[in-house]
């Protein structure tokens, strides 16, 4: 997955409040942008769901710090769907500085797809995965042996 | 209203970044703890309004910010309604040093309550003035003249 | 006041988590809209100033909240420094919907200048009044009568 | 570690945004309570740490999200270290409804201390091992083979 090449990137408007203490953003605030990026990929790429009714649902994240972040940096939120399967998906997500291009910070998040109205989880909508597919330019359905 | 006694007070518990890089509690912040405030008080004085359908929205805010708050201090907040108009009433809240009573910010805030399915705003409703005069001790509605 | 041009507007990225469980972004986020544009506005227009030195301290605001914000919609906050006094001044912001240009919240709040190294307040630095002045295109210095 | 028994554990106090549009506290929220867990573990087990000289750094971190949260539940944090090395440290901690006892959250971080004078990574102080090991009884030094 090192190689992934990341077609969703969005710039992250830095918030003063993000900054803690010690001068840099807080940890738990990359976890907002993480947020944020996943949001617009699903917005912009899924648009055939009908938002109302699926919902995506975190089940599993994990993220590894590499260099801190300062107020006066400029970053972005690269976002990628690395893998379906049947009831859940993977994502790749990453925190970059703009200018250098450095890697802040790592980002793997298991998800579920959910039905608002009856509270359970669903398979991924058929069209949600064609959709995603073509825009990572693979497939990205986990093989069956 | 500076003789006012407060009847309401919550402890504050605060976070690891409420903190921001000057080293004192945003400013920011004081309004979530105000906003908690509230919400318990109407939680716990306003037990016969439902609140699906009814809600209380805020539509002027004016806070003085006395002192500094830091990380190691123990603060609460103080809640009271101070008038009740037809369809608007006003709330006094402090957010205060629990060890030495010091009064570190001021805020007086205009709500209105709404209905939350019909989205419009409606007189607040009687057995809900009722339980707020009986609360404070005293007769908050307006004098009409 | 009313007729007050604003030479500095900055676009917000909204996130998720500023939308509360009324589906509108909540009231206490607006205060870090209006604390991001009040520090763009000042690393932008008061340039000599050693912000290393000298900070800006909050000692009132106030604000009017006019129209809900919803998580698809587009804002900006426009800020403009509107009174200068000899130890404190006045900021008049707004957030606008950008596309519509209604304005959905109104903010006043009157700040102080602050050494951060005697943790005092001080005179505002000549050069930083001359600045603003010059930006904003008219002498804002209170008279004297 | 499943059967790890947890000696610290902090009642949290939610706010009014930190739930979201789907009316349960949001994903990126829990973040801040486990910072709030373990800001609290250090500072009451390792009273003679100098926390101006020497911080800890989060340079993992990973969360399985169980069960939603809500408005009304009440939540603590459970935090423990599980193993120490010698230049990094490992925490598990839980998110748990304090009625039920169900746990809504687990997550596992890794920490490196670091000298904020000097700006880098430094070996774990030896009396907060100690102070550590004495506070959940048993010797959690990674075994050299």
């Amino acid at each position: 997955m090192e190689e992934n090449v990341f077609h969703h990137v969005l710039p992250i408007q830095l918030r003063f409040n993000d900054v803690d203490k010690f001068g840099h953003v807080n940890n738990t605030v990359y976890f907002s942008f993480y947020d944020l990026g996943k949001t617009e990929y699903f917005a912009s790429v899924c648009r055939r769901v009908d938002w109302n009714r699926t919902g995506i649902v975190v089940v599993h994240i994990e993220a590894d710090f590499i260099e801190q972040i300062f107020a006066s940096d400029h970053i972005a939120v690269r976002t990628a769907v690395c893998e379906i399967g049947t009831k859940s998906f993977q994502l790749l997500q990453q925190v970059i500085d703009t200018k250098s291009g450095r890697v802040k910070c790592v980002c793997r998040s298991v998800m579920v797809t959910f039905d608002l109205e009856r509270h359970e989880t669903i398979p991924l909508p058929e069209e949600w995965v064609a959709d995603i597919c073509e825009y990572e330019g693979r497939d990205l359905r986990k093989k069956k042996r």
